[in-house]
This record gives structure tokens, C-alpha cells and sequence, in this order.
């Protein structure tokens, strides 16, 4: 893990490329450290030397007399490396490369970017940009950025892919009421990249959650375990642009990184534990719950209103959240009773009336944060002709006593709760103006909050009798043959290999072998031109159903033979292949779709041959994958509540399924070759299962 | 259609329960109609007579020497009822009730507004309340409700369910920029209800959009014709609370009204062209939009921006609202390379870079509004160091010239932003901060200028080949047997008596009628005991399948008897049912489900016997319903794929599906007493159909 402790609490910075002229990128630098507090020395570095607002600047960075912890640098790109070089020789440890010009104007630019990325590791320095608008830390205090505002101290640190949303969003967190603790702008990622960043920042006292804008993410060999260690310690909150094909591509257009499939950074994000938002709104709004609340210990809300209307609202989203309105012990009822008039609500939600006064607001407030069902508390005020906004909010603090529940307030309105909404922001209480938006924050807190029951057990790894050797030679005899297809025996011999239940299909080249073969698999049996190169089996005569003795298959081998050649007198068959007919059971599919980024992925859900009709079908990475998360995978479809024994139906066999999830991952892991995998159908029996139909392509 | 043009411009207001003491509601109403600029004549009535705020007081409504177009009424609710008869007496014809105490308090009050209702109608006054918190209308102006904020102008009308919510969203409105023409404290309903608002505010100047809270619909016989006609003059947005199960628990608790199921609302709502949103930030996004800015005539997008990610995350967007990325023409790009840049982006979207000047603002948006491709515009704003937010507004409002293409502006920030957004805002351009909302309410725009173009043509009305006396008399020999469940041979004659293609069931009472039907309706055929107490008719040997002859027809009749005997020997069966065997087809449901508030709704979706696992039906009301709604129908299943002939395979008679579900819903309008009705499977072929199991219970 790189230690950018000196990137952000620097002793000295250098500005590489300081100026005199205002409004210069090299001037802008040395006056935001300044102005924006920088404790530490500031070293202006120039060829011209002289001073700069103020400072001594210096030729050189060789020149500088003692060793600089971070180097800011805005001279073009055409001089970076060279200043690079003389950064290292020096003992640079850290810099921020301001100037643009890289990868993301063409092939020069990549040149130069490579070179710039081969420099920082030979000297060991940790540099992000090039093409960054800078960092900032409100706690050190350094503004090493070029943005016009420094942003305001808080404890939410920011990674962003692009500098113009990042000063948007510096802009907008004055209106919005959230600070930073590190403001990032990542550039192109020449050197430290996203994933870097996110291990230093969990271990960062001076920051509570990470939320970031991203339009790709870093290749990692072990992403998913790297972000499990990483994603339990701070809310990390993501949002990723190109989620959609269209935009995937303008996303590649503008910064040449080619965009992973979206529904990959999903899978990655989720088995990570990292949480994914839609839009930027989400981005501030959960980025303030963390920022502010402590998290709840399970998901049981109570809500105190003086809008009946608004409970509802909170309730209806509450349910789409999936967060559970509690229901209040006998003793907490009797109190709130007491408190709160006929014609309002002592049950959950608890209707305090719109004419409630601050204490109605206070005592109801300390009675359900004392109930021990509840986890947590959404209070909701209406500017009501009786609501006393600033009043509501100084009593809930006074209720909240030394509660460790997260509270959330509503205050749905504008200018009558501006001081309401900084007294209570103040006082680690989240604000929202609309009741969905709560409920939203709350529900990522709560998830939040249980990612550290998860279990990771390795599963797949620890599969040991499976006969790689075996595939391996499969795969060869596939490529030595020119094909990049298995034959189904071939594919059932791979199966078998990795231990994956299947109905045995093995390859004749005789008719006495084909009955042979039948005998020892016991009939009834399918027999089948066994060729990559015949597509329409059925059509041609090629396929005979329900053999059941070795003259019928004799029989069998020679007509289709005789059928084959019929058809395609200048192809020549691999032979027969001879499948044992099974019982029909519960139709799977278990397949893989490799991506890019992230390697095999792993699709289970219900077979048969409308499976991209019905799309009943959930994805988990192989890499990493747990029993807990295979589980969830099975659980995530409908064909589970078949499997399960839908409506009396006798329950399947799930041990089978998850079986096959666990060792086609470890396959497909084993072997990077295989680029398509499919199992369709897969039967499940009450005991057992069968693979029918496996597809392996190289 | 009520008249309600003096209600919200009236020449003279009746305060009655005026009052002289700051504070109370009687005084707040009166002060507010001085304050607020009311300039017609106003009466505050109060039994001790003198003088009120400084206007003469009445001791009563009679007293006033002038007909007085609209009372509010602020007086204990005891004293209300009485104090209409006289209002109505002198000829009062509008009136807010603002007094409580009415439907919300229980029993007794209910009956009191039972009074105030019947009062209403024999006096011929239009009464919004009781439990309202009045009315505002900006343009007359007039401020009749105890809000303590007059809504800010605009042409936004506004009506709420809630008293709360409406004094929240007033409070709101300052921060988010929108104005209202009117604002609607909608209270308990007795008079006037919020279909008579909606119909008069669709044919009001002063208003472009309708925004509503609601937590209830007011019954109305035929509401979906009523909205159609309504919501295709003006846009009609509502947020419906209680949309979650628990929600409505919460809702119906709070308001006293049964809450109707959300699925029948949301259909409702679709068929009728009323846009449902589902929370409170949405209600205002769109309202915004919809009071700015023209419609535009396509989903063609152009997007420009100084931020590539922003561009990028509105393309996302985009495509999950179903909006397009427009190619630009030649002629329109070689026209923007001329002032982009080559490291921006001259295809949609188009970058002009963080470095925008305004002037490339202006020139880009020119010429992509003059490419008729376009339909509207997207423009997106970092505040980049060089970005000069106040002078990019201007340059669009020049760019714009006087193109009638919807623009909306994205600012992505917060005070940089502030003087901008008011500009644009003020010039009929909406602004928001994030790329989502612009999208999102770029793409309600757009749906509502598709509305005019929805045809409806009454196609269940239309049919007339059906025997409505058969189904009478079946019904009633349901009903005389004392039975709710029609047999199989019931339900097959109501089916054949609406022209619904079915497999023939008829019943026998011996085996000679049986197998004479089975010879009728031709061989193979199935035998069933035929009784409503007998309910698994397999397991007890009930069910003879795959009946070829008459002879085995004959045999299997006395076997089922004998077995039904055997098993149940206390029940007399009504027969054995003779079903003749059909082909299998493709499986598809047309079910009902009756609603409370909406009546009949018609499910349709793909049958067999998993129809409540895969949950792939789409609902459409039977009142109204036309040719086009149920092609929808049809085409937002998966099932439909299959019936368009999947992958190949051959196409079915979709026009039998058509035919069925207008005819289910033909016999569901005719008929109110069904209270189920399943039709599942209905077997579909390449040519005609064939109902397998009809299920009708009374």
C-alpha cells in the first residue's frame, strides 16, 4: 500500500512552473497555498528565479536547499519528464502533475504518459495526474489545486475522474451543507490510481466516507479482495459514468479508456462492498448521512411527523428501501400517549399533529430512541403557522440526549429552515428537505452497517479434485485441430474432469463402439453426428432419439453416417456421439461471460431455451467468490422458489446447484482460454443433477 | 363542469369568523387578504359586529348589503352547517371551510360533513373544505388561506391533499425557483374534489401544469374518460402517497379514506395521461420544466457541454428515459468543427472544453437548434476557472434567437450559479444542478407532447355479438344453487356466450349423455367429476384423460362416479364434465382483478402454471379501454415475443389474444357481480385460440 501521508500533510511543496502573471495556472497554485492557509514552506521553482508573491523562487528543483515533500507541477508537458528526473534525483517522494497534454490527446501524449508513469516507479515517486486540477486537504490546510474555491472542511473525501466535476461539485457542497476532508482530482492516472487512493483514504481518521465520480476503473489483478479489506472500513460511494452503451462510448471518446461492461462493474462493485449511485444527487446525499450520523445497528425506523401526509411518504419509500417501520413496544406506546393528543398517532409513524409544539417534538423524540426496537429516527417538520423550525431543532438535540441511533430530520422547505438545518448539520444530524431522500441515506447506512457480517471462505479456491491436466490436453487437441469449439464429449469430458454432474456423452467412431458405449452408459440413449462444422443436426437426419438396445444404435450409427454424408459429402465427421437420455428435472442455466476488466463472470438462473426471454438470471465474479454470495446469487432468481419446491412441489437438490456454480468458476478460472461457457439446460433433480447441453468455446 | 372562476376571482370575500386578535385564524385570513393585495371588496363577519383590521364588520353573512362572491369560513364546526344555510340563502356561491373538525375526528363529524355536503349541493354552492387551509390565486391576487407566506407568481397550480405539505412545498418553492398560479388546500373533499379542480384548471390561461398531492382519488363513475380529455389539455403530475402496502395502512389511518390499490392507481393514472411521480423532488423537477420551457416535437437530444463526464452521465440518463443521442447532420457538424476546438468534441454530445469563452457557447447552441434533426437541447455548465456563468446564460438566451425548441440548462453548482439560474429562469429556460433531473424532466416533456396523438376508440363498447340473458341465467343458477364458483360447463357457456374461443365442457349426467358429448365435440376427450366441493378431483380418481371412444367414454364415466362416491360419499355430484382435448399452443392468462375504486382491470400475460412466479403480466381497466392500450398491453409482456414467433419459430393469432381480452373485459363491465375471472391457459395457435380452464366465481 503506497504511503501518501506526505502527498497530502506535506512539509514543503515546490510549484514547479510558478508565475508571476496572474490568472497563470503556475500563479493560481502559489497563491491558493497561500491564502488558503499552507503552514508548511513554499517553494516557487522558475528558470527566471526571482520572487514570487513573495517567496524565493529558484532555477531549479535541484536548487532547493532542503528535501521537498510534494512537488506541484504546471510547466508543459513537453518538460514534465525531465523535471521528473530531477525531482527523483532529489528525493521527491510525491507530486501532482497539473499539466494536460498526455494520453488524452493522442498517440505523443501516450508516449510521453508511459515514460512519465516508468519514471515515477524507477524513482519511486507517487504521482497523480498528469491532467489533474490538483488536491486539497481542509485539515493540513493545503490547496494544491487550481480550483477558485477551497473547499469546505468536513470529513468526506472526494476522488475525481474529472476536473470540471469537481470544481462543480465544490460549488455546489456550499449550497448543499457538506465539507471535505480531501478534495482529489485524479487526472489520467499516469501513477497513483483510484484503488491506491481508496486504501490510503480507509485508513484516514480525517475522513469518514469516500464518495467518488469515476468514468473507469484501474485494472487490478485481485480487485475484489483488494476493495473488500478496503470498502468495510469507510463507506465507499461510487458513481460511474457510461452505465449506458451510448454513453459507455462518449465515455471512451473522452478519456480513451475503454469502458468495461456496465454490468460487470456492478457485479465487482457489489461483491465489494463498495455502494454504486445512479446519479449525483445520490453522490452528496449519501456522502452527508455518512458524513454526519453514526449507523444504525439494524433496520427498524421509527419516524415522528407533524404531517400525517409525510409519514406516508416515508413509509412508501421506506418500503421500497426495504427498511422495516417498527412497531413500538407496549411501554413506549403508553408513554407517547401521554405526550401526544387523541387526534395525532402514538403508533409508528408518530403523528405529533401540525400544531406540536417544540416539546411534543423533544419528549416523543427521548421515548422512542429509549425503546430498544428501534435502530433509528427519521423526524419530519412542516413549516406549519404553529412550527417553531429552529426551536423543533434544538429540542431534538436536547431529546437526543447521548443516543448512539442515527437520527435523520426532514425539514421540508426552504428559507424557514436555513438556520434549523446548520444548527442540526452541526450537531452530526443529517438534514434533507424531502422525506425520500432520508429514507435513501438511511438504507445505504444500514447496508453499510452489516457488510462487516459477510464471510469470505474461498470457496472456489479451496475445490481440490479437479484434473487440470485433463482439460489442458482436451484444449490442446481443440487448438492442434484448428477448432475453437468443443465437441460435446469433449465438453462432457471436461465436465467430468471438474467434477460437474452430466449426463455422459462419449464419442464413436464405430457402429459396434456407438452400442458399446450405449451399454456401458445403459440406455435409452441420443445419438448424434459428432462434427463442429454440421450446424442443423436435427434437419439433416442427424440426431436419433430413444435408442434403447445395441441393435437400435448400430442401426442408428450407420444411417446417420449415411445421413451426413448425404447432406455434407465434403465433410467428414468426427463420428457419433452417444449421450445418455436423463430424466427431465428443474431446468438451470449455469454460464460465463468473461469480461475484460474482471474476468469469468458466472450467470445461474432458469434454463431452458427462452432463458434471454425470460432473463431470470444473476451474475457473480468467480474470482473471490463465497458461499454466502453463491447463495445470494441462487436467491436473487425466481427459478430458486422452484428449486425450493414452489407451491408443494417436492424441493431440488441446491447443494448440486451450487455444486456446479462453485466448480464452473473454478474452471473458468483455471483456464483464461475459454471465452464462452454455457450449461443449458442443467437438470435438478430431488437428488442429484444432470448437465445436458454443455458449449465451451476457446 | 363547475364554474369556479368567481372562487379564485371573486369582486367580494366574506370573512366569517373574522376576528381582531393577532394570531387567530379568522384574523390571519383577513390579514392576509389586505396584505396580499386582494383589490375587490372584503367583509369580515363576526357576531360582535365593530370593526375588523380596519374594514366594518358584520354580525352576519345576511347583513352584507351586497351579494358576496366567495365566503371563508373560520367558525367552530358546530356552527359551520348553519351558517351555509344562510350563505346560501343570500346567494353565496363559492366557499373555503376552514374549519376542522369534520370526517378526520371521527363519527359524529362525519355526519356533520355528511350535512355540509348535502347543504352544498341544495344551495348550489361550490365548497372547497372543511379542514382546508384555504386557496391563493397570485394573479387576482388572492391570498384566502392562513399560509404565512403568499406563494411566489408563477403559472404552476397546485393542489394538496395535505395542509402540511402544502405550507412545505410554498416554503420550497423560494429555494427552487418555481411560482404558482394557484395553490389548492384541497381539505376533506365534501364539496369540491380534486377532478373538478383539475377539469377547471386545464382551462385556465394563468396555468401551464398541474402539480398535486394526493392521498386519496375522488370517485368518479367514469374517470379515465374525464382525465383523458383533462390531462391532454395541460400536463398533470401527482404525487399519490401510499403507493407501499404499509403506506396505505398509514394512509388510511391518517385521512379516514380507504385507500385503493396502487396497481389500479397506476394504471389509472397511464391510461388516462396523468403523469404519476414518486417523490417530492420529481413533482417540483417537473413542474419546473413544464412551466418554462415549450414541448418539444421528438426525443431527439443534442447535449453541449464544457465537462465530458457531464456529458456522459446525461447520455446515460438519456437512455434509461428513453430519449435519443442525435446524430447531427453534415452540414450542423462542419459547422461546429469550425468553432470547437479539435480536443473537444464537435459530434453529440459537444464538448466545447473547460475552457469555453462564451462565445462558443452561443455559436454551437445556434447552430444545432437550426439543425432540424434536434428537438431540444441540453446545455451543461461547470464552473471551470474560466467558465463565466452569468455570461454563458446570456449567450444562450442569444444563441436561442427565437428557436421554439425546449432548452434546459444544467449548472452544475451552487453560488457560482445563483445570478445565472434566476436569468434563465426568468426566459422561460429551466435550470437544475444535476444532468439526471434535466433528463428526467426532459423526458416527461416529451411523453406529454406525444398524448394528443393517443386514439381512443371505445372497442369494448363496440362489440355487440353477445348474449348477456344465457349469462343472466347461469349467473342466477349459480346463485339459486346457492353456490359463488361456476362449473367448468358454466363457465365454458359464458365464454362461448361472449364469443371467448374455449375448448367445449359440457355436462353429462350419465355415461350414455357422456359419451354422446364426447362423440359431438369429437374425440379425444377428457372426463371430470363435475362438483364445487370436490376439490382434488386427481387425486381421488376423478379425472380420466386421453378418452378415445365412446365405450371408454361410457366406462370412465362410471369409474368417476364410482371413485367420487367411494371418496366423498356424502357429496352428490352435479355430473361428470366431458372437455374435449386440445393441441398445446402458447400459453397466455386473461385474467381479472376487480378493483374497488376502478372496477374491472384486466390482466394479461403468460399463462401456465408458474403465472405467479414469473409475474410477467401487464394490467390494463376495462372502462375505456381501446385498440391501442391493449396492442400495449400485450407488448409490454415477455409472452408477447413468443406469440410474435421467437427466434423463428412460427407466429400466433395475436388478434385471438386481442379478441379475448376485449371480450373478458366486455363481460367484466356487463356483469359487476364477477367478482374473479381466470382464464388459464388459453392455448394460442398459428390460427385461432382455445380457453383451457375458466375459472369465474361470483
Amino acid at each position: 500500500m503506497k504511503n501518501l501521508s506526505k502527498m497530502f500533510k506535506p512539509e514543503s511543496v515546490a510549484v514547479i512552473g510558478a508565475s508571476n502573471t496572474p490568472g497563470k495556472v503556475g500563479y493560481i497554485i502559489v497563491d491558493n497555498l497561500i491564502n488558503d492557509g499552507f503552514e508548511g514552506k513554499i517553494y516557487p521553482v522558475n528558470p527566471k528565479g526571482g520572487e514570487i508573491l513573495g517567496k524565493q523562487a529558484y532555477a531549479s528543483i535541484k536548487d532547493i536547499p532542503e528535501k521537498v515533500d510534494l512537488a506541484i507541477i504546471t510547466i508543459p508537458s513537453v518538460f514534465v519528464n525531465e523535471t521528473v528526473k530531477d525531482c527523483g534525483e532529489v528525493g521527491v517522494e510525491n507530486m501532482v502533475v497539473i499539466t494536460a497534454g498526455f494520453k488524452e490527446v493522442g498517440e505523443e501524449g501516450a508516449k510521453l504518459e508511459a515514460e512519465l508513469t516508468a519514471l515515477g516507479e524507477k524513482y519511486g515517486i507517487n504521482i497523480i495526474g498528469p491532467n489533474s486540477l490538483g488536491i486539497t486537504d481542509s485539515h493540513t490546510p493545503l490547496n494544491g489545486s487550481f480550483s477558485q474555491m477551497m473547499p469546505p472542511k468536513g470529513n468526506i473525501a472526494f476522488i475525481s475522474q474529472s476536473g470540471a466535476m469537481m470544481v462543480a461539485i465544490i460549488d455546489w457542497s456550499v449550497t448543499s451543507g457538506i465539507g471535505f476532508s480531501k478534495v482529489i482530482s485524479l487526472g489520467n492516472k499516469a501513477g497513483v490510481n483510484e484503488i491506491e487512493l481508496l486504501q490510503y483514504l480507509a485508513d484516514d481518521d480525517e475522513t469518514n466516507v469516500i464518495i467518488c465520480y469515476l468514468e473507469s476503473i484501474s485494472d487490478d489483478e485481485d480487485f475484489i479482495r483488494t476493495m473488500r479489506e478496503t470498502a468495510v472500513k469507510k463507506p465507499i460511494i461510487i458513481l460511474k459514468s457510461g452505465s449506458s452503451s451510448a454513453g459507455a462510448e462518449a465515455a471512451s471518446s473522452h478519456t480513451g479508456a475503454l469502458a468495461g461492461s456496465d454490468l460487470a462493474f456492478d457485479t465487482a462493485f457489489g461483491q465489494s462492498g463498495i455502494m454504486r449511485v445512479e446519479t449525483m444527487a445520490e453522490l452528496f446525499d449519501l456522502g452527508l448521512a455518512f458524513s454526519k450520523a453514526p449507523l444504525p445497528q439494524g433496520k427498524n425506523v421509527a419516524i415522528i411527523t407533524n404531517a400525517g401526509g409525510g409519514g406516508v411518504l416515508t413509509v412508501d419509500a421506506m418500503e421500497k428501501a426495504g427498511l422495516d417501520l417498527v412497531k413500538f413496544d407496549e411501554e413506549t406506546t403508553a408513554k407517547l400517549k401521554q405526550c401526544i393528543p387523541d387526534e395525532g398517532s402514538a403508533n409508528n409513524p408518530i403523528d405529533v399533529l401540525g400544531d406540536a409544539p417544540v416539546d411534543r417534538y423533544k419528549e416523543s423524540l427521548d421515548i422512542v430512541l429509549h425503546d430498544e426496537r428501534v435502530d433509528s429516527l427519521i423526524v419530519m417538520v412542516c413549516p406549519t403557522a404553529s412550527a417553531d423550525p429552529d426551536g423543533i431543532a434544538q429540542a431534538i438535540l436536547d431529546g437526543r440526549r447521548d443516543s448512539k441511533k442515527p437520527i435523520i430530520v426532514v425539514n421540508m422547505g426552504g428559507p424557514s429552515f436555513e438556520d434549523a438545518n446548520n444548527l442540526l448539520r452541526d450537531n452530526h444530524i443529517p438534514t434533507y428537505v424531502f422525506p425520500e431522500t432520508a429514507v435513501h441515506a438511511l438504507s445505504a447506512m444500514t447496508k453499510f452497517a452489516k457488510l462487516e457480517e459477510r464471510k469470505y471462505d474461498d470457496v472456489v479456491e479451496k475445490i481440490t479434485d479437479v484434473d487440470k491436466d485433463t482439460v489442458k490436453a482436451i484444449f490442446d487437441k481443440v487448438t492442434a485441430d484448428g477448432r475453437d469449439t468443443l465437441l460435446g464429449s469433449e465438453a462432457y469430458a471436461v465436465a467430468e474432469a471438474y467434477g460437474i454432474s452430466a449426463a455422459p456423452i462419449k464419442l464413436s467412431t464405430s457402429a459396434d463402439e456407438a452400442a458399446q458405449l450405449a451399454e456401458e452408459m445403459e440406455f435409452p440413449v441420443v445419438l448424434k453426428i459428432a462434427s463442429d462444422k454440421i450446424l442443423h443436426k436435427s434437419d439433416i437426419g442427424g440426431v436419433k432419439v430413444g435408442i434403447a438396445t445395441p441393435d437400435e444404435a448400430k442401426e442408428a450409427y450407420d444411417e446417420i453416417i449415411a445421413n451426413a454424408k448425404k447432406a455434407h459429402p465434403d465433410i467428414v465427421p468426427d463420428g457419433v456421439e452417444v449421450q445418455k437420455m436423463m430424466e427431465t428435472g428443474q431446468e438451470v442455466i449455469v454460464g460465463m461471460i468473461k469480461d475484460k476488466q474482471f474476468g469469468p463472470m458466472i450467470a445461474f438462473g432458469m434454463g431452458g431455451i427462452y432463458v434471454n426471454l425470460i432473463e431470470d438470471v444473476s451474475f457473480k465474479l468467480a474470482k473471490g467468490l463465497s458461499s454466502q454470495e453463491i447463495d445470494e446469487q441462487i436467491e436473487a432468481t425466481k427459478v430458486s422458489e422452484l428449486l425450493k419446491g414452489y407451491r408443494g412441489e417436492a424441493a431440488c437438490d441446491i447443494e448440486e446447484v451450487k455444486e456446479a456454480i462453485k466448480r464452473v468458476a473454478r474452471l473458468t478460472l483455471d483456464f483464461p482460454e475459454i471465452s464462452e461457457l454455457d450449461i443449458n439446460p442443467i437438470f435438478v433433480y430431488e437428488e442429484g443433477s444432470s448437465a445436458l447441453d454443455i458449449k465451451i468455446k476457446l
